[in-house]
């Protein structure tokens, strides 16, 4: 019917935007690359057994057998690590780039702090897991986290209204 | 007046949009899940007495009679390990579905995804909080991330702009 | 070109509209004041010389006298608290408050709820850091909870489609 189409039309017009293009594609690489570090934490807890729920371990065998299992191993908590910082870093860019892609800014500046952004995550994702020598993953950090203030700029700067 | 009515107008069109007021009521649901962890947390410290922060025993007395109130309890962890899944999980969806709700998905397609997510985060919550024998947990879980996943084919696939 | 300035036009509007410049400020704010907790984690950890990595020790040596600043510190861990405390609350806080700024609520009602919102979280965040007595940290917590749920009650009775 020509209401549903209208209303698809409607839904289409953020989407066509070429910006806002950009922004999707770089929002779902880093919120998957997050959601990766949940498989990794699950292979290492499988493999390292190391649990965190006694119902977790309960294939193991009852009793002392399983409870040993109920234990922290320093990789898992490393990458717990990682995961939480990506939690840290990760929704404030989702957050401030969605307003900043809503707030016209050029194509190539608005490709260059996503690109930078996803690029640096990535990086500090590999400097963490590995872990490379400091100052990797302090400068990958930093990176990522000067895109989002430099967006949150633009942000405040266009939409200001207190 | 007229600019003011045609503002209004504009700030309208997405919630007029089924698949976009679907997103929005199922969104909710789950952050509004997400947010009763907090509750839960805090009535489980306040019956088991357990704290993390000082000044949240300064009402028990002071010196050691408070001091012993300052630790970590079985339930409480728990809780707050339940909560940091949802964090976890219920982020990337917020994310992922709002780009998916804006790629002009069927209404019906959207309306599936949306659901399970909804449906498997919150047994997924009281996998984790009765708690119920795995895989109860695993699969919930399993099955939200899968939807997520899901969500990101279908946004990466209609928006990719790298 | 045309297409391109269509574009443009199309990614203005909401940014146009009062009640979402409004969000965006507010949300651009608080997603600040939550990325700002990470510099306060830093600032802790190195003059207090707390790691939780063993690569972050590095520069102070090898063997033992790097590994005794592989510990917690108190501090470090109240501001980890705190920071964990704003991402289980500014997160719903952005997504049911940009649900909630398209469902067309008024302006001024709007704004009442960012600004409490805004002022909340930043008390919450001086009454952890600290710290103040409670009930302080405890009701600056729950002003800003309340004001999320009464958005999401607007969201759900304009938008509801289960």
């Amino acid at each position: 019917s020509s209401v549903r189409s209208g209303e698809m039309a409607k839904s289409a017009q953020l989407i066509d935007n070429e910006v806002f293009r950009a922004y999707a594609t770089y929002a779902a690489i880093v919120l998957l690359k997050m959601m990766l570090m949940s498989l990794v934490t699950a292979y290492f807890r499988i493999t390292r057994k190391a649990f965190a729920n006694p119902e977790d371990t309960a294939s193991f065998g009852k009793g002392d057998s399983a409870k040993k299992f109920l234990r922290t191993d320093a990789d898992v908590e490393r990458i717990r690590r990682a995961h939480l910082n990506d939690l840290e870093n990760i929704v404030p860019f989702f957050g401030i780039g969605l307003l900043y892609a809503l707030c016209g800014p050029d194509l190539s500046t608005a490709l260059l702090h996503f690109r930078i952004f996803a690029g640096a995550r990535i990086l500090h994702t590999f400097a963490y897991l590995i872990p490379l020598p400091q100052p990797s993953r302090g400068l990958s950090w930093a990176v990522g986290y000067a895109v989002t203030i430099s967006m949150a700029y633009k942000v405040l700067s266009k939409a200001l209204y207190l």
